[in-house]
């Protein structure tokens, strides 16, 4: 964890602290389980929630001393607990074994990161949709590989940003899912000591389902898909990010990333404006995207179970989560104070002397009767002269001049395929199909 | 692609005469629709569709030799179509640009290689069950971290494994939805020369869903979950080949590949039977697996599309799916005809002196009121003993020799504690909550 | 393997027949060995390469047809061998376990693909060092941030190419030497049936140095040493294909791919002119890259070997080496043709009203004895009404104007602020470290 | 950064305080060489030097709340020396950017962090090369595929193990030079305000060589060879931590980690002894391994710099090194505190009834003038009925039973080839060759 690139809501979950709330939480529920069997007495769980009660400080210093001890965190944690608890401690975690805490723990905290990490994605998805419909009809020039290709709207670019997001929350919900479940099933899963009921009272008080299946622990295909998932989410950031940066370049200044009034971009150049950011956010989504990888090896542990997972995660789990906050909320406070320039926008789209509009013509001269390949040739031979002035000849101005072109169509007609409005008429249709309103 | 790890069926999806096909049928499908709409004469569609019903044989050679000058796939082959079909053909691709059917391509072929991989873990799941019931009630030692932990039974397993292949299973039809959209949206997805009408009529042609917003392109945060998602299904693969592995060895020895009369284990050494396929298999997942990254790598196109996602899903969009095709199926025939070796599981389940049933006295001390830390001395100090001689001594003899159990457990008590039995009362529960029947 | 990226010299050092006769070389170099050991008779090794000598044609589908029964491909090679020597290739082999000759076969085939790939550096270090000196002087506008920042020189962005390429050239030879090994040790690598002067002399013929102490394999570190570093080189070939795709930007176009004759850059707008070379190599890149984890994870084999990394190399070897081969060319190609427009770039480099000489108006201040903080409010001051101008305001002009700014440095020293070739004084220093000459 | 993954040296390379105190010396040196070059008074450097002499106190907090206002820790780590030390400190950093301070204090943190591991890895060496020479010649099986092969001593498979990270820290030594390099060279690396003689004065000082061409940052294909080197580092360190694993399985149970008197292996059964370190090992491997691919994908930034890999060396940097120094400990307490059980070894060596031996047998039947096909099968069916037995039988036994081979092989022969020590007839050799001493 990177303190610089955390927020406190999401790191909260991860501390020590937050783990051993959860440790007790599970413990004591599956005690009232427990107790509802009669397995244990009551007086057990009561005691453990009435001490539970006095809203009693983790001594997380105390705990770790007796884990170096005995070089076991649950049985470091149990025997703190008995400490303060008494006698009646002695019936907690009965028939459990280490890994169904553990397990069950981190699928609470997985969960809540899911939560927050839904909530960044929605922040996320509105300030998008508000600078989707502020720039609806703002036009721009669309490229592709980098080179003017025909015009689009800067409204179309968030349209397009917007739909990535909520395919990244439908997958972030079905991913929460995957790791929501609850293993109480004793040391090789087969509730050979604990009742399976024990589980069921467990998941339904955490908010989790039942584990159809573990062996000593949750299968961690399930963890894959949930840190494979977040490499995905990140890569729409990576996505969204390089867009911003290319917007600012020097050349292009059609965007720029907010600057705030203190700050300085270089010690050196005194004028940058640098998209630090969203350069930022890039670097961000190459560790978000890297965990995804460890998390596909712990697959393949051994037999019912090997430890070599649990390393990974005390990585991975805190890392990929709060980078991933991190990244949603600083792509979010981007794009919302993103400083837009659609007089730019608007020069730039005029810059190569009309030459976007080309295949309009094109079209044109087809639908007049021109074989493809001629109106390409006639097209093209224009084109390429524009390209080469550096857009200080017009292609509307040439094609006019060409008598193949001429013969084909009259000049209104050449003239009215440089109608930018003509580009425009399906945003309403594909807003609609993104927002579901226009 | 590696043909020896590739399967026809799937390698056919991928090859160039059916990626042509598809070319055809979306250029035709989407001259319809034109027609429809009134954009191009209906002799021009009804032109495509004659010549396409006299089943004529795509020249693959023909086409790439056209590409050789070009130095552009589609465009090559809209002229070599035009030269089978005449005249009327000038009228396909109207207002459309390449990606329109590269792309739409592609989740065509995606969506077909996703049903053959659906199929093949229908297969597998099919074998899985299959010996889950076979073996239901097969006892075989438990293994954490290797060392032998309490009884489970072979079918447990098998239904641990089906789980896990039902949730890669869901996960798979998930990742098809996510790639098996349409676009024809035109140069920059604007709709600017194509009416919107001609992409649902090709969608639902081709039963795919409409892309809502595009580029020039799909965007590849869809490409990249899917493919993330195979990684996934390759690590679950690894897992049980893993499994396999490790029941093969010498020391172990309870399950073993079927191996055929014909077949070498080693030049050197001719009695040697090698788990090769499920090594194998272990190779295969970490390929599959690798091809996640780049796949995520490709999201942050820039701007409206740039083109180096093209070459690597040349790579990966065949080597994937024919090698995952490859994996399952391979899988499926390792689980169908494995050797399983219930009496070798018992001999290497009785080798510890009875250290497996440690846990269950351990609970009935406690149950019978000694202390958490004392049960767990009075056990450990005997299972040690029991440990160092390597399983010569038995762990019942010494527990009921030792004064401070005795005290608290009636002979009888401790030797009801070694009972196999105890462990499976769970087996059927564990059963009905993945097969959803005993 | 995709055949579009791959060029015939790299591709023939992996195929069957390749394969084969560096099997055979192996074998029959063994042999000769083992006869001057006295172990087998002369008349073995004679017999082989008298065999050998007729320049016998390979019969892939046979020896295939055998592996078909065998499921063993070494004993189907020897088998079919035996089967057009006679008699005395029983002597053949002797000793060796089949690793023996896998590994030293790809030992041989991936020392040679080095070979190549070196040639290949070597060939685009010479096309960059042509057009660094060819650029040497050509003034550019360095850019950080893709923000103008100061002055560069084309012929320095070759410089530092040549520089980079210069290390992975370093690499290469490092990571050749780290694969060129030959293991003849037997079965688990005791010697026990062949004596270490058989790999000695197997190794001197072949050009590979004795491994040490190999298992049954050669160790999996060294292949993935090899395959990290091709990864490196496939990042530095990103680098500059990416270079290239910014400077071909529409806005920028300070540099463009040849654009051949005959090429179209879109079906739809014949005006475009796309980086799709660089973008490929974009693309081809991050295969190579993927390509170093499953050699990564290829190292920790079981015990003396599992054969869970061939697969893996099935993949992984021809493709790295054949991918990189193909993307040095294609870089090399771009590099050599690259048309160059010095005088976009002085257009570019002037666009921003002069605000790239801000630094050195900061220097001066400070040395005129205003304070650092003081100096960099009066040049940012001024540098900011520039920037808010795009460029239509110039730096000098207000600074000239700025009374603060003019107290401390007479108009003549602001001017002087502005020349270009001040930048510049240091090119040769730079050239001479890399290319050891100006 | 995992704190119970972490040691602090290494922990310390990257605080706050270490790397404040590496700027200061940069900005020192170069403000020496700045005075001596005559660009500076030299009471600038004086006064920098004597403050330095009073070894004041880094206030972290301090410069961390300048950053907040600028945005910038350079300039805020600037303006807090100038703070401390008064007027004379304006000349600091006079012509340097941000990047010359920060890329070079990132080359001495990752050198120390070599040197480093460089110790680590000279333990470790020390450490197998010890247990090498205690059981040069302690027999165990060699296994491949996990299959009982032919006879090792357990010294083998520690020279093994000592060769492989001779390799690693010779790579480790390359990887160290790719990375300790000097850049203060301005802006965008021409020293255009700098004399290159400051640049090589500082590198002097600190030990490192001078960066031939960097453009404003040192070029990151240096960074990823780095960080691809500590992956296959880590790669080798799973290697022989899954070797303990494998021999610690119950059925195995060759060798143990040291397991303390206090440590509890299960909170549910006391019986077990788990190898928790080098699982351990395998999971820290994975995240070593993973940090490579970010680290290569920083290598394409754009032009001559962006700030996307700074993100990413804030997890890596400190995250590889620690967690590889961190693992690398642990592998060495490992090996140096290994409980190997020779007696075990025999017993397993010994229980396939002879079949380790069965390719001597071979090998001596092809000698005697039997065909390589007849000896296989003579052989074959002999160990298929050992094989089946499952140890019970014993292949000697079979043999000399068996007409076909007794009328090849007299009897001493045949008992002949069951001498174990034949297969550690070439120990010494390899010994030799590993260590150059036997």
């Amino acid at each position: 964890m990177v303190p610089r690139y955390a927020r406190p809501e999401m790191t909260a979950i991860w501390d020590a602290e937050s783990r051993f709330r959860i440790w007790f939480e599970i413990e004591a529920h599956a005690t009232d389980a427990l107790a509802q069997l009669g397995v244990v007495p009551t007086s057990a769980a009561k005691a453990l929630w009435d001490w539970w009660a006095t809203n009693p400080v983790i001594d997380v210093a105390a705990i770790d001393a007796i884990e170096a001890v005995t070089k076991h965190d649950v049985i470091a944690f149990l025997t703190w607990v008995a400490d303060n608890v008494g006698e009646d401690a002695r019936f907690m975690h009965q028939g459990m074994t280490s890994s169904d805490v553990l397990d069950t723990c981190l699928a609470v905290q997985l969960a809540r990161a899911s939560d927050l990490l839904i909530a960044d994605l929605d922040r996320l998805l509105d300030v998008i949709k508000r600078r989707a419909f502020e720039h609806r009809l703002t036009p721009t020039i669309g490229r592709s590989h980098g080179i003017h290709a025909e015009p689009v709207t800067f409204g179309l670019k968030m349209a397009e940003a917007y739909a990535e997001f909520s395919r990244c929350r439908a997958r972030l919900v079905a991913a929460r899912a995957e790791v929501a479940t609850c293993a109480i099933s004793g040391a090789v899963g087969t509730f050979a000591n604990i009742d399976p009921r024990v589980e069921a009272h467990v998941a339904a008080k955490l908010g989790l389902t039942v584990e159809p299946v573990s062996t000593q622990v949750i299968p961690r295909d399930r963890h894959a898909m949930f840190f494979a998932t977040l490499g995905v989410i990140a890569s729409s950031i990576e996505r969204l990010a390089v867009e911003v940066r290319h917007l600012q370049r020097t050349e292009v200044l059609e965007a720029e990333e907010y600057f705030s009034p203190g700050q300085k971009g270089s010690s050196a150049m005194p004028h940058k404006r640098n998209p630090v950011l969203t350069e930022n956010l890039t670097g961000l989504a190459r560790m978000v995207r890297a965990y995804a990888l460890p998390a596909m090896e712990n697959v393949a542990l051994w037999h019912e179970r090997d430890i070599s997972h649990s390393s990974v995660e005390r990585y991975i789990a805190p890392d990929a989560t709060i980078t991933l906050d991190f990244a949603l909320a600083r792509l979010t406070g981007v794009i919302d104070k993103l400083l837009v320039y659609p007089e730019r926008m608007m020069r730039n789209l005029d810059k190569m002397g009309g030459l976007v509009h080309s295949q309009r013509v094109l079209l044109a001269l087809t639908q007049a009767g021109v074989s493809r390949e001629d109106s390409y040739v006639y097209v093209q031979r224009n084109a390429m002269k524009v390209w080469e002035s550096d857009g200080a000849l017009s292609l509307l101005d040439l094609l006019k001049a060409d008598p193949d072109v001429t013969a084909a169509l009259p000049a209104a007609t050449i003239e009215e395929k440089f109608n930018l409005d003509y580009h425009f008429k399906h945003v309403d249709t594909i807003f609609a199909r993104v927002f579901g309103t226009v």
